[in-house]
């Protein structure tokens, strides 16, 4: 499907604006927006509406909507929720195609509120309008001066300009966070707060932003996704005008409530597959306001570099070391510095420390062209695409400030390509000193570090663009649930490697077909009733000869008989028993909004106890399939740890790809798939399912009457 | 060894202090301190010493030290290298009992500087005198006006006023640390950077800070531990004054390079020893400064519930899922409200949502006497520990604040015993008032939920105070590397369950040996010289019969000539073979810093590939011995996952338990046990070392001549 998201644009960047419920009272919802507007030179037409005042704030008031002298670009209703639809009505038919509606009262209050809402979202449909809210905050656009917003956070100041934009379902929230951003000089200059979501969400706001060159860095607080092609659509938007995109989804922590159904479902969780699924498309989840605050500060810079490697130039040798540990636990690489750069810095001062971290002693701090010519050496000699000068109080003394900055400047210039922290405790005006001079600065140098790793991995997120792949259109489901000889025909057709096998009917057909295939062979019951045929005795390893397979034949049909008596027997599997390997799991599931979601793991404990399991979105190539199957923990069991031959990779990567191509070709009725296990045997020998679960949702009647 | 900490009152209250190399200027290193205790307000004499003026700064100044009017508390010694021992010297002959010494030169320098420091310490020896540095910032006392320090970052300001120390190897970094405190309204009046640590380390200013009435929270940065048994002795001080330590020990990223003699080493990594060693030392590591300040600040309350609970109370429904969210995280209970105390709220508010997070929507802070309801139904029908209350920028703003202020005061007076966190976006000014009402203030919820759910920790960590146990004076370790018969009857003699076993030296008796212990039986070979005994086929497992065990012994002496010509043979081991239970690691190694750490695990792949292992300084008890167990990831398995029998936990915790009392009793010789593996058996049937490898230090000869 395709999105259009450029409906927001006269939301956000309006011409004109009416206020239905406009109050003389700058303080009461309906008064706030007229205020903060004029205050904040609202460049546009502000248009109020009360029936029982003439004017408003200084501003001509108009009696009712139809009065308007034009159609504004948006409306803002403020009237209580019993006369906000007629207001919608009206704004409708004078021609308005935005509506901010404060009024609550609607879903949020449970099944009344609800079909007032549908009747509400109906009327916006039939005039063409799109509606933020009910129930919302507002929203606002500092570069036009425009707040449809009745928040009283902006009693603390206007936000700053910049190029930051915050979708956030709570306003509240939302408000909170823009709050902060600007205590800490970052400007929010473009906030939605999506309230109710009747109609437009946070992957509205984020798709608008993403083709907006108002935005370059875009913020996000999301409780849950209602609507999820909406949202990959807006994050693959953002991705491709190479915009990041930090988003706080909440609800962590209700993740193990819910009951799921398969078994990949319930390994993996729903939060995990949340995680996956924002990573896939180029987004970086963040867990709280700090972290996404600090996110954006730096992303502004719109540095993100895929080579990223860390310098840290400090004058004292403890915040050094504190940065390299952070620096290692983010993987963010810290080579050291070339040996004749090394040399060079001690000709320059002896007792310096030149590796890195750079460790140039408080004697820097006494010549500061000494302390220009360390960072200057990183930033050539060691080419760091990221570097932290730790200079602590000295670079916030009033008195030092001014002659740091003076020498620091030409680095900045001849390095525009590079982030550049200046690790100093300093008052505030000095900081933005420092920051319109193009440097970033923070007080703590694990909070830098954490900050500039993330850059990187947003250069990597940024550059996987348009990575998605097509989904093949030639898997054909059978219409009731396949048993596990038809599954595994099912998926060889797909191209995944089974185990040679055949499914009798006679004890006379077992021995042959184990004769064919070779012993020692496997023979299970083959049941549709009957899913855990282990516990009933339904499987036989060792089968060594072909007399052993026709009396094994009758037994496993005893065994089914005396346990399941009601169960319909489709046969008895001879299959060629596959050893050797170290046997994987890989699985489908149906995430309700994401579509199939593929799990990897190790058989056995690794996944049951240990939850090693690695997730994607399906479908993905053979390369991310690899990724994939390298990034669990108990990895090096299939690289050869302790002893063992490497196991087939290729193979196994080959085999996960193609299940996930499977799965996405299948469409929503394939609820899920549990290969348990493959085998994944020795380098150059190939990965084998010895095992198939597929479960169908039931194929409607083509006439349900 | 017992530990003196009182030895640094002079240096930190002195009432007097000589200043060698004062400085008229007050920019320099000997005229800094001076001008800072002026304008401080130092409440004890000043002396400046230098030949050269009559006067400095307006005092009056001494040629030398033997003119000094009285022999001062404290001496801070500003004079270069070549002059500061006859300073000390003099100091020490004038009656002068510390010195703290800025003159750097010494140890840093390398070997000729060692040296000289080397002299220095044996000087300020002979006196009986404590030396700080050199090499060092200094120190200061805020409550007497007392700056032994040169550090320019009193530039930006005082220190104020609290109850918090600050240890710091580092000067840069401690006091940047406190400089960002100071900005924070954070109060740090003591500060000790101990430099060089020729004397005086920071394990001693910890010491001091334990039982000094001034100081009611530590926080420490040291990158290694030069006197392990200082610093744990300090530690226990602290706990034993019901002091948190927070202690930030650098260096994280170098555990990799250090090569590791045993097995158990190898797998712990001297990092994860040195977090478990502090840990058991009731300290609580930190991994950057803000973290240490938020939880200095949250610990300045002085309430650490052992039984801590979280209660959110927010205005916004987004804020509290991200607070409960980070509570999940941080293992912080948030139980719902009563049922009773639900329906109370509902009475007062219909649409609030009154489980926890407790939503009470932006309508309470219209009627702050509801915000008040909600927050004490909160502390006393939810009887949370801990409480955190959104308001966002609600409760920053000029007009609101005093008056939720107003609102909320009697809370506080109410419930003294808990901590109440504000959340708001306020200036600093506000922030204050709310502070100084005894509240606790915090931007981001989440960072909020951290330090609350740190003080629950802290709790714990300071009442299991005392716990040390004694080690048991009765083990006696042979001469020379025992084998593994050897060790298990050594084991065994420590009350560690072994297997049944007998040590054979022909055919004959491995056949009477295998009958007597009952079929099957484990034979393998026993040399010192072949550690890796399954690798040359030493090792024969079920032996079912007496004719097979005696052709078994004869087979596994020939493998052993054939693949070790050269080994000397023991004998063969004759064991029970012991199945039907779940394989463990247990290990000793020897900490070069802190004696005996064990290691408990499960087998293969679990420690090997996985590394779920869980350390623990020797010796502890049984209960600390299965809190252990039960912590690494895999304890599932032992306690009945898929279905198994629940392992024997008594029996091995017992197991482990006693073999940390052998570890610590044994003495500085053993190097390593390692126990793999120890069959943990189903519950009732114990459990059993299968194997035993122990490593010692060869002995010294008596007379070495």
């Amino acid at each position: 499907m395709r999105y259009d998201f450029g409906g927001l644009s006269r939301l956000l960047e309006p011409d004109s604006v009416a206020i239905i419920g406009a109050s003389a009272d700058p303080t009461r919802i309906g008064g706030r927006p007229i205020r903060v507007m004029l205050q904040g030179g609202f460049r546009g037409r502000i248009l109020p509406v009360n029936p029982k005042r003439d004017r408003v704030q200084d501003l001509t008031c108009y009696p009712d909507i139809a009065a308007l002298p034009e159609a504004p670009d948006a409306a803002i209703v403020a009237v209580p929720a019993h006369a906000a639809l007629d207001a919608v009505d009206a704004l409708g038919q004078r021609g308005c195609k935005t509506v901010t509606m404060f009024t609550a009262g609607f879903a949020e209050l449970g099944e009344d509120g609800r079909r007032e809402q549908e009747r509400l979202v109906t009327l916006v449909r039939q005039h063409g309008m799109r509606l933020l809210g009910p129930n919302t905050l507002g929203c606002w656009n500092v570069d036009l001066g425009y707040f449809g917003s009745f928040t009283s956070s902006l009693d603390l100041g206007y936000p700053l300009p910049g190029k930051i934009g915050m979708a956030s379902q709570s306003g509240a929230f939302g408000t909170h966070v823009a709050a902060v951003a600007r205590r800490r000089g970052i400007g929010v200059p473009v906030l939605v707060a999506t309230g109710n979501e009747a109609d437009i969400t946070v992957a509205d706001a984020i798709g608008w932003m993403a083709q907006s060159d108002r935005i370059d860095v875009i913020c996000a607080y999301q409780e849950g996704f209602t609507d999820p092609g909406r949202m990959l659509a807006a994050l693959d938007a953002a991705r491709q005008a190479g915009k990041p995109v930090f988003i706080l989804k909440s609800g962590r922590s209700e993740v193990g409530g819910r009951a799921a159904a398969s078994h990949t479902a319930s390994l993996a969780g729903d939060d995990a597959v949340a995680d996956e699924v924002l990573r896939a498309h180029g987004t970086m989840r963040v867990n709280d306001t700090e972290q996404m605050l600090d996110l954006a500060y730096v992303a502004r810079k719109r540095i993100y570099p895929v080579d990223n490697s860390l310098g840290v130039i400090t004058v004292s040798g403890g915040a050094g070391i504190v940065a390299s540990d952070e620096a290692e636990q983010q993987g963010l690489p810290m080579p050291p510095m070339p040996p004749e750069a090394q040399a060079e810095l001690r000709a320059l001062l002896p007792f310096c420390a030149p590796a890195n971290p750079v460790d140039c002693t408080a004697q820097a701090l006494n010549d500061l062209n000494l302390f220009r010519a360390f960072i200057h050496a990183a930033l050539d000699k060691g080419g760091y695409r990221s570097v932290i000068c730790f200079a602590t109080t000295v670079a916030g003394s009033p008195d030092m400030a001014p002659r740091l900055l003076e020498a620091l400047l030409p680095l900045r210039e001849e390095f525009p390509d590079r982030l550049i922290v200046i690790c100093a405790v300093a008052p505030p005006e000095i900081v933005e000193r420092y920051e319109k001079a193009g440097f970033l600065v923070f007080e703590d140098p694990s909070r830098a570090t954490r900050a500039l790793a993330a850059m990187g991995r947003v250069g990597k997120l940024l550059s996987a663009r348009g990575a998605r792949l097509e989904a093949r259109s030639d898997i054909h489901l059978p219409s009731t649930a396949p048993d596990e000889f038809q599954s595994k025909a099912l998926l060889a057709k797909a191209g995944i490697a089974v185990s040679p096998e055949k499914m009798v009917h006679s004890a006379e057909e077992a021995r042959d077909a184990a004769t064919g295939i070779g012993f020692p062979v496997v023979m299970k019951i083959v049941s549709p009733d009957i899913l855990h045929k282990s516990d009933i005795g339904g499987v036989r390893l060792n089968v060594t000869s072909a007399d052993e397979a026709a009396s094994v034949h009758d037994e496993l049909l005893a065994a089914a008989r005396k346990h399941r008596p009601d169960a319909g027997i489709n046969g008895i599997l001879v299959a060629q028993q596959v050893s050797g390997g170290v046997e994987c799991f890989m699985g489908i599931s149906r995430d309700p909004s994401f579509g199939p979601i593929a799990a990897f793991g190790l058989g056995g404990i690794f996944v049951e106890i240990l939850r090693d399991i690695a997730l994607r979105q399906c479908p993905f190539d053979q390369e991310t399939a690899r990724e994939m199957i390298l990034s669990i923990r108990g990895a090096t069991i299939l690289t050869g740890a302790r002893g063992r031959p490497p196991a087939d990779l290729d193979a196994l990567a080959r085999t996960l790809s193609r299940l996930s191509h499977f799965a996405a070709g299948a469409g929503p009725r394939l609820l899920s798939v549990d290969l348990n296990p493959v085998m994944a045997l020795p380098a150059g020998q190939g990965a084998v399912a010895l095992d198939a679960v597929i479960e169908l949702q039931e194929e409607e009647p083509a006439h349900a009457d």
